[in-house]
């Protein structure tokens, strides 16, 4: 028997939208399942937003969705430190929104490199090379490394950008000192997030996201169906290619009511026939 | 027999200045060496400035030497891709006195980075994330990777600081495509081109630095005389816990004294006795 499936785990980048832009019929579609009661969290390796920036970026494009929808690798790298970071001060190689995560989260900023007991890594668009320096400095005076997540690139407006893969490159290889630990998909913190959030079983959900390596390895780690959208880093040679196998592919997202659609008709043939179980 | 010492391969970040000041004593024992005939060449990693701009920051010190005197790492770069490059167009990620030594040597530049034969990486004092994401995408559409140097540190005027080795671990994380040549110290290009500057056998030579791991390597490699100063990145402490060691020690360049001194003190000698050889 296969389970319905209840709730989805929707990526963002590159599933929802590239760079500024909703991609063609992403939002229609979620605002449809949403409005017929399909549950849905938003689960996304960006570590340099926060919860609100994600929701008004949403809301611009005309989704509604609330803050506990939206599950970020900052949200979560900020619920960890607090839960086993020992009370250290952070030092922060990202952007704002991180910093705001950690503020909701209560979770102790250093002052200086030097004070730091970790140092969080994420995504950092405005990076400069004093940033880094600060970064390497704080590790050389004994800060632990952890990053929101270790993506390689991600779909801009222009072509693929370098991810956060590349200011852990930089930090650990001028330290000689290894990343403790990565929060982001497809490590398990971001599937039990997701989880907890939808109130459901894993056999009752579905991933989709445009990423083998993170969207997809995240799904079959947890014991979720998983759908892989052509809409982001991902082409059909990549997954010809990999040892990671999604069950469905979709040209977009809009493809999912190819596997609702199906069982939206068989309710509503048995609610034809007048049985209801 | 112990050969004389009769040429200097002197090492600058540390070694004669740290940032925009000169290290106590060393422009004026450089000044004497080169006023006796000493012949001296200055052998430094740094590849992101040219040698105009290397001779005029020693000149305000109060050190004249000539453009023939320095040899950096992004002289020897440019140099090899004259010699090896294939023709092919190159990226910089780097700053103007790279870019200088390159079109000194004729070396093609790429106008963008999808057109790049080659990535050449050097320390980038004003990196910023748009350069990191640039030199990426000159990668992912198939330039190789070649670097000044591969130095982690060097001592700046706050402290240590990040170098190049974090340049190139943010390219190599993000891609996953290796480094396929490392110009600079401790590598055989820099030495080479350093005895042929001074015209000298190489155990007519010394090496004064302050890195065990380019400047000591180096002189072992090559067969020169090793001195390090513990006026840059390395301390006691570190040469006890390594293995390379230096065959002298010294507080400062100052020191070099002691070495030359000997030698002519013992030339006085002779020359007193009026038996020369």
């Amino acid at each position: 028997m296969v389970e319905m499936i209840e709730g989805l785990v929707i990526d963002l980048d590159g599933t929802v939208y590239r760079g500024n832009e909703a991609i063609e019929g992403a939002i229609e579609t979620i605002s449809r399942l949403k409005a017929a009661g399909t549950k849905v969290v938003f689960l996304s390796n960006r570590g340099n937003i926060s919860r609100k920036m994600c929701r008004e970026k949403l809301s611009s494009m005309g989704l509604d969705v609330s803050e506990e929808e939206i599950l970020l690798a900052s949200t979560i790298a900020a619920r960890y430190l607090r839960a086993h970071g020992e009370g250290r001060k952070v030092w922060v190689l990202g952007e704002q929104g991180l910093i705001d995560e950690l503020c909701i989260a209560g979770v102790p900023l250093a002052e200086r490199p030097e004070d730091a007991g970790w140092l969080l890594i994420t995504l950092h668009e405005r990076l400069t090379y004093q940033d880094l320096n600060l970064s390497f400095r704080a590790v050389r005076h004994g800060a632990r490394i952890i990053a929101t997540n270790s993506d390689r690139m991600f779909p801009g407006e222009g072509g693929d950008c370098i991810d956060v893969a590349g200011m852990i490159g930089a930090i650990v290889h001028a330290t000689a000192q290894d990343v403790e630990i990565v929060v982001g998909k497809p490590y398990s913190l971001m599937a039990e997030a997701a989880l907890e959030t939808l109130g459901l079983p894993p056999e009752r959900c579905l991933v989709i996201g445009d990423s083998l390596e993170s969207d997809i390895r995240l799904g079959h780690a947890a014991g979720m169906r998983t759908a892989l959208v052509l809409t982001g880093s991902t082409d059909l040679r990549d997954v010809r290619l990999s040892p990671i196998q999604p069950k469905y592919i979709w040209n977009s997202i809009r493809d999912v009511s190819s596997v609702l659609g199906i069982e939206r008709s068989e309710n509503e043939l048995r609610e034809e026939k007048g049985s209801h179980i």
